[in-house]
Order: structure tokens, then sequence, then C-alpha cells
């Protein structure tokens, strides 16, 4: 029955025919006024604009790297990394394509039929990307193996998909925060007008934000661990003498389609429900559907029921690390609601509870990694902590359905402050957007936690690809220089890149900060509303600034991973991978978190605490809030996805790093 | 040739007597009028109620964990551990009383006599404590050395000055920030009174706080490293069967007093010259009389002379951690120049930028700890390690006597402004100030850097320790699930201990701007001059407050290590201290270097640019300062001696953790 992974390509195939399905749902549905269909244009063709430049770029750079590779390591790896870039890529096309028509479908079924009718529209939009993700991706997978039966050309893929994905997570947060940063800090505090104002130059680049860096590149950001996870437990299977040990990681996935899928079709808002709720309650339900489907398959097909137990300590931990993010970051809990009270005496402290709070949000996070992954290797060595890895990301599917609810319902919010729906309507909205939030921290947590995983089974599978290569087993012992040495040039990989990145918006949201009074300053009439603003050019700036920005730190963090794989060989190596995990684990959780929680803490005192819209209260909480931005949506998003790079450049150089060395093995 | 280990006695008792002399020649200086000598007095009150405070609770402490080390481990260790206890103790009163008697007389001759003699007296008050310390440091080692033989008893003792040291740091730490964050933002913010402004009431614990904070502090901080590198070191040379191993780290440490007392002997300034520079000079100086003492002393004892080349690596990487946190935070490089340019767009990016600077400074750190101690290991394995650490802390007298000054400067710039002592006086306090504050980063990149290769050499140790009780060499592999749990949980250590210190602060603050306004509200004549403010109440409550928040955790702290040690055995607790390094170090780095920087950044508008002060660079400069003072001054500093504490924990628990641990060794 090894044939039982045949299951994967069927659920991907159904998965993406069902994204096609809801994609036309949603389209059909009515894009409201004239002045609606405009702004929404505006939005699409600014996204669009920024994926054109993003990926002619990109083409080029996937190409260079598919030649480099093939000549370093065969065509087939080179193939099959072009492969992955593509597949992502596309992921990344569909998930934006869905998301700046459902923004604007949504507005309307707010202004139309209320609640219920508008979230429908936001959730299955963000469901497109969702399935569309999961399908794409383990098509892909299925594809690669069918035709190879190796696991470890898959990890050309997962390169592929890894790179690309760190662009356009990494360059999607430059852009979206530089926007944001600077039509606020122009348009809100110096000029006094309110967010989303059309006449803001910068606020079209601000919702085209959205889009590129939450959307595309969130989809695109499980895409990467979801493909890595699979890979590696595949290729830890694969050391083993049972043979269904390597296409078990195929069947959970296919099996976690499914589940998704039931998931997103139970999601829906009743009049008087909580979207927030709602949202949570799918994830639930499919979290056990998947338990349940694992466990039935897992023994009819009289496999070793241990695996199943890893399979479901991993997602326990995930959504351990789910619930605690959301505690510590939602407006209804001790942490949010202390950070605003703190905003009370000033900005200093405000920042300095939520980032205490944001330090403290790690320990849940730490401990769970550490206790799930030694749980999981007791059970069944390095194997069980990859399966934990792919039980957590099965269900990926919902999971990525509601990361892509949250920009949806805020560009939803925002179209509708712009066309000037109305009180009620942008009441309904900022309901949709806020349920966003709340599911925002539950599946950033379960992301960060999920790539954790995936990076100690990366690391794991490095061990094996190693020990194949050189025909023994190898251990990495802690007091060996070499990897002590490994460890802190490591750690610093994760820390300079969220610093450059985070510099990098600072430097860019500057730039338009200056576009953006030049053209108040220039333009006659633009501040009396008579005039429109040149929207381009601040989306031009912030796509430019952000290509700008990426490409030296990309190159930095995969050339410091050879030039220490060719000096300090594969023992250095695997500490350097370890010391990226601690950094980057840690560094995301906390960046995450502490900026969930001062916007929570800027929205607590927006509802009416500590005096309010326009207190000082307030205006310090904003300040938390502008820091926390650059945080959880720049740099500690793409910090997963560095690490998942990295992992995977070293396997896949190890051979290289094991012939060549500098200082022995 | 063994016996010239003695010459550590000798040099510790010559160092004692030279303390002695310089605090009576301080002493002996001129106290100023008779309001300088009341302000005085109200801060050395002021200063020794809270270190009687403080002691009253660290001897029910002291005693209460002697009784139960005794009980578990020996008499010995007991008695050993209450040495250390009383030994640090004293260091620290000692720091204090010169530092409140050198404060005023600085302030004295800035007035009376200028900037050369007020600086001399400045900086011997700092050479009184870096003298005290390792004289009585190194005394205290030499003498269980001689009694008992036995490098592991030294661990007692080493434990009883780290835990007190602890105490120490971080309830200084408390201290001294409450009281400032609360003082400046009632006074200067609130009220509009300048800074260390006689009618603000928590003027005088702000002064006491840079005294029981930056001043007792730091040197007890010193004080631990200083005596845990030494027998780490020890420890690890007596596994060897050269018997001379055991001994070389006292020699050492001996002619590192030696050259401390040559390097200080030589400060001084002349009418034009930079005392920053003075300061630094005497740093290099001694180092460099240190590596041809240790040199000369190597070759003619016929020692191997791969130690001096451990012991010269550890003294590089000590000096270039100290130069990069220069570079990072000085004000006249690149890092604060663009922070503080960066707050003309408000304080939010001035903090992002701030913080960023901060992380990218850890590089270099990382970089140098990395490969220094892999260098060290090359050279001569593990004890290699422990020798680069013994040689980087060698020189630790000179280092403290560098950054014991800062705070007396401070202190007398306060005194000036207090007793009213005249714009010229103030320019040459503020000199000697600033040259305090720029010698502090490098003397805290120093100190980090020199715990940092202390607590690789403690792991080491305690790996020495473990094989020593199971008779086999043992290895700590990364796979090996119970090593990455224990890294994960340890690495949570310094986190939440930095982040539940910081909230301490924020929640003490708070309680003390509601009595300073308390205060103006309710005492007549207060804001008018004519009446005192109640300067105990506020001291009172620093005191009271930062006690309240340390005992829990500090317990906390050794509760987790105890509770892992007998759960995950031997194996975990490696991890578990490898993790707390790993995040200790990342984040003590990170949080000094932010810390000054914003501080700086600050200093650099203040000085004129970007509208200078009142401009509104200038306000969201000082919110990035306040931001950054519990970093640098509460959080920062304790990060170093709690790893060492639970470093040692683990090593003297070892035997227990063998014997009786749950889930093996």
């Amino acid at each position: 029955m090894v044939e039982a992974w045949l299951l994967a390509p069927v659920a991907s195939i159904i998965s993406i025919l069902i994204g096609l399905f809801l994609f036309n749902y949603v389209n059909a549905k009515d894009a409201g006024t004239d002045r609606m269909k405009e702004l929404a244009g505006l939005i699409q063709e600014g996204s669009r604009s920024f994926l054109k430049t993003e990926y002619r770029y990109l083409g080029i750079f996937a190409g260079v790297m598919a030649v480099l590779l093939s000549l370093a390591l065969g065509l087939t790896i080179g193939l099959s990394f072009l492969f992955g870039t593509i597949l992502s890529g596309l992921a990344g096309v569909v998930g934006m394509e869905i998301a700046v028509k459902a923004n604007v479908r949504t507005a309307n079924a707010a202004k139309e039929g209320g609640l219920s009718s508008a979230f429908i529209i936001a959730f299955r939009g963000g469901a497109v990307m969702g399935l569309m993700v999961v399908g794409l991706a383990l098509l892909g997978i299925s594809i690669i193996y069918w035709l190879t039966g190796d696991p470890e050309v898959i990890l050309g893929m997962s390169i592929g998909a890894s790179t690309l994905t760190l662009f356009m997570k990494a360059g999607g947060g430059i852009f979206t925060k530089t926007a944001d940063i600077a039509a606020d800090l122009v348009g809100k505090v110096e000029l006094g007008i309110p967010e989303d104002d059309p006449r803001n130059p910068a606020v079209i680049a601000d919702n085209v934000g959205d889009n590129v860096g939450d959307c595309a590149g969130s989809g695109a950001d499980l895409f990467d661990s979801y493909v890595a996870a699979i890979m590696a437990a595949m290729i830890l299977g694969g050391s083993s003498a049972i043979p269904y040990l390597t296409t078990v990681p195929l069947l959970y996935a296919g099996l976690g389609i499914i589940a998704s899928i039931i998931g997103i079709a139970v999601v829906r808002v009743g009049k008087d429900d909580n979207p927030g709720k709602s949202l949570n309650m799918g994830t639930y339900i499919t979290a056990g559907a998947f338990s349940v489907l694992t466990y039935l398959a897992t023994s009819m097909l009289g496999y070793d029921m241990k695996i199943w137990y890893c399979n479901v300590t991993g997602l326990l931990v995930g959504i351990i690390i789910g619930m605690t993010s959301d505690y510590y970051t939602s407006i209804e809990h001790p942490p949010a609601k202390k950070t605003a009270e703190a905003a009370q005496t000033g900005a200093a402290i405000n920042i300095l509870t939520g980032f205490s709070y944001g330090l403290i949000s790690c320990f849940p996070a730490l401990l769970g990694i550490g206790i799930g992954s030694a749980v999981a290797f007791s059970i069944y060595g390095v194997y069980g902590v990859g399966i934990a890895a792919v039980g957590m990301l099965s269900i990926a599917g919902i999971i990525i359905a509601g990361d892509a609810y949250g920009p949806i319902g805020d560009n939803a919010r925002g179209i509708a402050e712009m066309a000037k729906l109305g009180d009620i309507v942008l009441d309904l909205t900022d309901e949709i957007d806020a349920a966003g939030n709340t599911t925002k921290a539950i599946t950033k947590g379960f992301a960060i936690g999920a790539a954790g995983l995936t990076a100690i089974a990366l690391l794991a599978s490095y061990q094996q690809v190693v020990q194949d290569i050189i025909g023994r087993t190898i251990t990495f012992d802690l007091m060996n220089p070499l990897v002590m040495m490994g460890i802190f040039i490591g750690m610093s990989v994760p820390i300079i890149f969220s610093a450059m990145i985070m510099l990098g918006v600072s430097k860019n949201a500057y730039a338009m900060i200056e576009e953006i009074r030049r053209q108040f300053d220039e333009i006659p009439g633009l501040m009396e509303g008579t005039a429109q603003p040149e929207y381009d050019t601040c989306i031009n700036m912030a796509t430019t600034g952000a290509l700008r920005e990426l490409f030296p730190l990309i190159i930095f963090s995969i050339l410091t991973t050879l030039i220490l794989g060719f000096v300090g060989g594969i023992s250095a190596i695997a500490g350097y991978l370890a010391g990226a995990i601690f950094s980057g684990f840690f560094l995301a959780i906390l960046m995450a978190n502490a900026g969930g929680l001062w916007d929570n803490a800027k929205k607590y005192v927006e509802s009416g605490h500590f005096g309010g819209k326009g207190s000082d209260a307030h205006k310090a909480a904003v300040i938390g809030d502008t820091v926390g931005d650059p945080f959880k949506d720049t740099a500690g998003p793409s910090l997963n996805t560095l690490v998942t790079v990295i992992s995977q450049i070293a396997s896949l150089f190890a051979p290289l790093f094991v012939a060549y060395a500098l200082l022995g093995i």
C-alpha cells in the first residue's frame, strides 16, 4: 500500500479546482460604485506593477541561480530549483489577484448585504489563496517524486520556493511599512487628515502594501515552510529500511488538504456572530478532522502508530504557540491592556512594557518547540521531528485562508473610507478588519512555530545528507569549537538581516515622507481635494526602494553560508544552522508578538480608554504602534524564510563542503 | 616552580594596600562648601540606607543558602559560599563608600582647581574600586586554594560572589532607573524644571541610584566574572597531568594586577587633554604591560608558550568587542549621528534606527566570541578557552577603575548643578561626565565579552566536573533531543529575566511618579523652592520596590536550573547552559549598545544638531533615551551575572543530577 501517497496529487488537484471555483465565486460578485471600482483599480494596478517589477528582477535572479546550481550540482537540481520558483511565484500571483478583487467586493457586500455576506467574500477570497498554495505545492512535490523517486531532488524545488518567498516576504514587508509609516507620519500626524484619505499621495501605496506584504507574502511564506517540512521528513524517512516512511509525509499532507477543505466549507458567520470566533472555529475543526483522518489512515494502512503520535505532537505545539501568541497580543487580555495603560506615562514606558511582554511571550513558544521536538524525537527519532513539522503544516490550507483574510478586510476598510461609504459600512468593515487582526496573531504564531520545527527537521535532514555522503554517522558536539563558532556566527545572520531590513524601511520611509510633502507643496488644490495626487510616484519609490535594500541582504546570507561551509566545513555549518534557528526563532516570535501587542494597545486606547483618540496616551500608543510595524510586518515574518533558505543551501552544498572545506569536515 | 602562583596573594595584598592609600588620598581632599557637603551627605546617607536594607535581606538569603548547600554538598562548600558573599559584599561597600566621597570632592576640585585636578580625583576614586575588587577576589581565591588545594571548592566561593552580585547588579539597576525615569518624567517633562534640580523629591534617589546601580553594581559585576573565570580555568587545568596548568590562572591574574597598577599610575590628564582618551590610554597601556609580563613569566618559568597565545587571544577579543561597542555607541561615529537624525521624523523612527544599529553591533561581538573561543580551543583545547577568559579578565583592575569613574563624574555633575556652582564648573563636570560615558561603552563591551568567554569556560568546566563524576568522557550532541530541549529552555531564562526586571522598573517608576506628584501637590512652597521635599520617601520606595521585584526572579532562575537538572539530567543542563549563553550574550550586547546609542543620539541633538535642546527632534531623542535606560542600566548588565550564577549552580549540583535525574543522564 505504498501507493497510498497518490492521495497527495489527487487531493492537491481537488484543492486547486476548488480554489478556482471560489475565485470565480468571488469574482462574480458586484464590485460596487464607479468610485469603488476606480479605487480598487488603482490598488490592483499598483499591486500588479509592484509584482511585475519584482518578478522581472526575480526572473533574472532565478535564471542565474538555476544555471549556477546546474553547473555545481547537476541539471536536475537546476531544473527542480526553477520549478520551485515558478510554483511559488504562481502562488503569489494568484493570491494577489484574488486579494485585489475580494477587497472591493467585500466593501460592497458590507454596503449592500451586511456582515455575513461581506465576511464570506473576504474569507473565501482568503481561502482561494490557501487552497491554491497547498494545492500547487503538494502537486509540485508529487510530480518531482513521481518522476525521480528521490526526495533530495525535491530539495532543489524547495530552495527555489524558499528563495522566491524570501524576496516576496521581505520585499513586500519593506514596501508595505515604507508606505504605511510615510502615509501616517505626514497624513495623520503632520496634516491631521484621516487614515486612508484619498488626498494622501501614499494612500494607494499603503493599500498596495497590504496586498504585496501581507497577502502575497504570507501565502508564499507558508508555501515555503510547507514544502520544506514535507521534503525534510521524506529525506529523513528515506534513510530507513521501512519504505512507507518516505511517503507518509505526502499522505498526511494530502489528508491535511481534505481537512482544510472541510474547515473552509463550515466557516460562516451569522448575523450576531463574532467573525474572529468563526475563523478560529474553522481552524479547530480542521485540526480535529485532520487528527481523525490521519488516525484512520495510519491504522487502516497498518503503519506504525508512533508516526501518528508525532504528527499530533506537532499539531498540538502549533496550536499552543498560536494560542499563547493570541493571549499576549489580543486586545482582550492583560498584556495589551497594561501596555495601553503604560502609554499614559508616555511613549517610552509604553514601548518598554510592550517590548517586555513581547520577550515574555517567547517563553511558551520556546518551551513548546523545545519540549515538542524532544517528545517527537523520543517517539520516533529525527524522523519523528520531521513528522511533527509536517503535522503542524498539513493544515496550512486553512491557516493561510485565515491569514489572507486579514489584508482583504483591511483593504475593504480602506476602500470604504476612501469611497465614503458611510459610518455603518465603516463599522462593519472595521469588525471584519479587527477579526483579521486577532486571527493574524494566531496564524503568525502558528507559522513561526511550524517554521521552527521545520528548521529543526531541516537540520536533522542536513545531518542525514552529510551521513549519506561520508558513509558513517556523525554527531555535532556542542563543545566542538567549530560547532560553537558556527552557532555564534549563525546567530548573527537573522540578527543582521532583521536590522538591515528595518533600517531599509526607515530609509525608504524617510525618502517617501519628503516626496509626500513635496506633492502637498507643489500640487495646487491637493489639500483642498480638488486635485489628484501622483499615486504612482509613491508606488514606484516603494518598489525600487524595497528591491534595492533586499538584493545585497539575500546575497549576504547565502554567501555567509557558503563561505563558512567552505572554510569551517560541515560541523561549523551544523552549528551555524542551529545558531540561525536559535536567534531567528526568538526574534521572529518577539517581533511578531511585540508588534501585535503595540498595535492592539493603540486600538484599546482608541476604543475610549485612558482618554481615547487624540489624548496624550493615544499619541504615545501610536508611537509604540509605529515601532511595532516593521517588527511585525517586515523583519519578523522574513526570519523563518531566511532560516529555511540557509538551511537548505547548506544541505544542497553539503557534498562540496565535505570535499573542499579548509578546516577538515 | 609551581609556587610561582604565590605571586597572586602577594599582588592582591599590594593591590588592597594601594587601594587603601588612594582611598585616603581622595578622602583627604576638600569636600567644598557646606551646601555641597549637605547634598553629598544626603546622597551618602541614601546610598548607605539602600545598601543596609539590601544587605539585611541578602544576609538572611546567604545564610539560608549556606545552610542548604552545607546539607546538600558538605560544610566546606557552604563555608566557601559564605566567604564569597562576604568578599563580594565587602567590595560593594568599599566601592560605594569611595564613590560617595569622590563625587563631591571631584565637584569641588572642578570649582577650585580645574579639569586635571577634578579628573584625577574621579579617576583615583574609581581606581580604589578597581584595586579593591581584584585584590579581595584574588586574595580570597588564593586563601581557599592554599587551604584546600582543590579548585572545585573555589566554585562555592564563586557562586557566593555571583549570587550576591546578581542581587546588587539587578537590584541597583532597578533602583537607579526607577528613580531616574520618575525624576525625569515629572521634573523635566511635566514641570519643566532642570535635571538634578533639588526641588525634585526624586533627585537624591536618582543620584543614589548612580552609586548603587552603576558603581557598586558594576564593581561587583566584574568581581564575579573575575572569580568565575579563574576558577573555571583552574578546574580545567586540574584535569591535566601537567601540574602548573592549575596555577597558571593565578599567576596570570597576579600579573594582571601589577599591569593594572602600572596603568592606573600613568593615567592623568593635562590642561588641554581629552579625559576620555586618557582613560582609554590607561587601558591600552595595561593591556600591553600585561602581555609583556605574562610573556616573560611564561617563557622564564619554562611553561608551554601555547598558554600565552590563548591568553593574548582573550585579551584581543576583549579589546575588539570594547572598540566595536565604542564605534556603535559613541557620539562621534555614524550610528549615533544617524539615530539622532532619525529623531527628526519622531520618536518611532529614532527608536527603530537605534534598535537596528544595536542589533548590528552584536555582529562583531558574536564573531569575536565565536572565532576567539574556537582559536583558543584549537591552541589548547577547553583549557585554552578558560585561559582566554582569564586573559581578558586579568586586567579587570583598570577596567573597573574606568567603569567606576563614570558614576563619580555623573554625581559630581549632579552636585555641581544642585549646589549651583556656576556654568564653568558645570562645563568641566560635563566634560568629566561625558568621558565616563565613552569609557563606559568600552568597559561594558569588555565586561560582556569577558563574561561570554567565562560562560563558555564554565560550560567546559561543567563538562569536566561531570566527567570526573561519571568517570568517562561525555559529549553533548546538538541533535540529542535533551540537549536541544535544554537549549530552548535555557534561552528563555535571560529573556524572561530581562523582561521581568524591565517591567519591574516600569511598575516602580509608575508608583514613584505618583509619589512625586503627591509631594508637589501637598508640600506647600516646594515648587517655589522654600520647602524641602521628602527625599527619604523616594529612596525607600526605590529600595523596597527593587528588592520585591528581584527575589522571585532570582529564585525562579535557580529553581528552573534545579528542576531541569533533576528532570532532564546533565545533557539537558548542558544544552540549557549553552542556551542561556546564546540568548544572554546576545541580549546583553544588544541592550548595552542600543541603550548607549540612544543616550548619545540624544546628547548629539542636545549639542545643537537638528534643532538642539527643546526641538521636536530632542523630544523624540529623549523618548529613545528613556527606552534605552533600563536596557543599558538594568536588564543588560544583569544578564552576564545571571548566566554565571546558573552555570555554577549547574556545576555544583552536577553530582546530584547524575545520581537522581529522572530522564537518564
